[in-house]
């Protein structure tokens, strides 16, 4: 069981009908993006790399940010929770893009790349379950 | 002069044809909007104000990434740019409109309200200027 | 595997003689706890509380912080490294005694307060072992 | 008057005996700090610069994570305050330090290396008003 999983179960207040396990899986894979992407910027310092460390570190603030948003989920502002995961899907869209572009050379940005898609899925996900 | 202006005028890199003035206002009224957020929390600790302390840690956290994308300003990526600040200003609105309804009350709130609402403009002007 | 020795099994620069085993221990443990305390608010959000959800903030903050700074491990500042787990293990101290005063009445409070006592243990590890 | 000035002029709740000044000058400090750090990382996006890099973004979060914590002062815990201030000292020193050797050649890194003094000393400050 995961600490989303962990906390939405024993979580007090109501949370209406949402799909609890999108909630659960997005504020992982959120979380987990933003470590990963924090962490492959030491793999990036070179001077090629440029536009691979700024990708990674705005998606790593952007996931971040998402997953703390996702995880004060009570009485949550459906406009906002949307706008924020339409900007988290574009920051794992172009992290993961720019990764892959290195998966081939470097172990790290492989990695990295991966756990790009699986944020951006897990977004998709629940904004679709959001409605 | 403020610092995100220094920090632009001292810029290395071709900023290209964006509208610095935009770009440095927004990057300040971002992070000016974050740490009046930050500090509200504790005017709002009461039982009847929980939306507002969700709404504004949410509004911090928004406003803070998004002043660090705006920072990281060389060879932004547009769609990410524009996502970001829809989401930025969602966040902004949402908090103004609740920090506004306590402001009679919470003379913090009306500082708060008054904050939200300049980032709420500024994303606006400079979502304007990059098209 | 965690996340963390996925990257740091990965790394591409020399880590040194640092124990690898209780440096990925300590990052897992800091974005954990991070996410948990985050979590933890909605339940506190009674004015009762008010202490706790102010502790969990700074320690949500710290952890944060504390993950990011030893994610990017490499030609790491010892002087800075230490002070950083020091401030961890002082937020994660607090915070765990404060939301166990709330874990009989509150079953978050429990799992965050675990959380907290798990990343304090991984800090003092990891500092015993960078000397 | 700063906002972090103009939101402890409004603050509901007792402040105690502390300095009120060194703490405003602290938490403007932070996060001017924090901001800097973080736009000077495209100024050193080469391969030279790699240190720099690693050491503006440790300094960036560790200034925003404290000035968030001094934001929410109230019922303050006086060991994690102070140490929260001894980690951001050392990384305001350090990246000062680092910035100031590239000053010479990098403009941005003048501005930046400045900042950092000044939160430096501002922590100081309120270290020494802190007892």
């Amino acid at each position: 069981m995961t600490h989303a999983t962990a906390m939405l179960d024993t979580y007090p207040a109501d949370l209406g009908n949402v799909d609890k396990q999108a909630l659960a899986d997005c504020i992982d894979a959120c979380f987990d993006c933003a470590q990963t992407c924090t962490a492959c910027l030491s793999e990036s310092m070179v001077a090629e790399l440029t536009k691979c460390i700024r990708t990674n570190l705005d998606c790593a603030d952007i996931c971040d940010t998402t997953g703390r948003l996702l995880s004060r989920h009570t009485g949550y502002d459906a406009n906002l929770t949307a706008a924020t995961l339409q900007a988290c899907l574009a920051a794992c869209h172009a992290c993961g893009d720019e990764c892959e572009r290195h998966a081939g050379m470097h172990e790290h940005c492989r990695v990295c790349a991966e756990a790009c898609r699986r944020c951006e899925q897990a977004c998709q996900r629940l904004a679709a379950a959001l409605g």
